[in-house]
């Protein structure tokens, strides 16, 4: 049960991000600035960036959905499965096994962050920016596991809530829009 | 050294807020309403939650910003001192101090907040919407510190450079303006 009241039909971070709207709204934009603004990193690589932080911090909503995320955005499973339990063999290029790391550590602490990782990271074509954005995403998701599980939101058990959620960010961003959250509830 | 390119006359950060605007007024308009904001909790007590979550980080730009921007706004040194060093001593009350914990709590993770420590809190009087901010502020720190970390911007070692921003803070609050930083440098 929710530490406060949220409303019973939206679960995770949907029922918190409708408890008090003017926090939720920078926190959506910074959202999708991150993960559907242009960049070099394409968005289910920013998704799995989104995976592994929430994975580290054991946040279980948040990792199934931007697993489903990724694996709407990627066509395929495989990635998002092996960038978090098995990221040495991750169907993922050399940069992004190093991105993935930096955001790994930078979900523990900042000040893991070496920089030998980042020289790796640079040797592998990462650039400034894309090193800035991995530190931001995996920063940001910290900020969201925290919310997520800090105030004990519900954790639906259902997959396909995690596939209709993963539609919604596919088709929707992150942004707020009207009915965002009509298509959540199962078809009764 | 940084890790990537940052302006050597804006430290912590200040320099990051900098490199890539887009992504920074979203985190200043969310760290403004949170911290500045309309509120049953001072700007003082905001300021303390801020300063503990960055504690518990060791996250020292951040610490010793939030500790000088919450002496500034108390008119004193103790209370800053105290929550970080020797919480149950601290001059606060016994709603802060539950809170205080509560952001310490979710600085380690989430899922450490308990449904006892939420009781506590609201058995000394705190609101739904305290708890609410609590966790979210702590959340909003936890992303900082490891903005600020995990790209290794420079920490001063100068007090007098920290009561400088924090006099910023007091004065201008969170949101972007025109010559923000002009009085961090000291006056030669």
């Amino acid at each position: 049960m929710p530490h406060i009241p949220l409303d019973e039909n939206l679960p995770g971070i949907t029922g918190l991000l409708n408890y008090r709207l003017d926090t939720a709204l920078p926190i959506r934009q910074l959202t999708q600035i991150l993960l559907r603004g242009e960049s070099t990193l394409t968005e289910g690589e920013r998704e799995l960036i989104a995976t592994v932080v929430s994975n580290g911090n054991q946040c279980r909503f948040c990792t199934n959905a931007h697993t489903a995320a990724a694996n709407v955005l990627l066509g395929e499973t495989e990635t998002a499965e092996k960038v978090k339990n098995d990221p040495d063999n991750a169907p993922v290029s050399q940069k992004m096994k190093y991105l993935l790391e930096i955001a790994r550590q930078t979900q523990i602490n900042g000040k893991n962050v070496t920089p030998q990782l980042i020289e790796q990271a640079r040797a592998a074509g990462a650039t400034d920016l894309e090193i800035h954005d991995t530190v931001l995403i995996a920063a940001l998701f910290s900020l969201y596991n925290r919310y997520v599980d800090g105030l004990a939101s519900v954790t639906p058990t259902d997959p396909d809530f995690y596939n209709r959620l993963a539609g919604i960010l596919k088709t929707s961003g992150y942004l707020p829009s009207a009915n965002r959250y009509a298509a959540l509830k199962a078809d009764e």
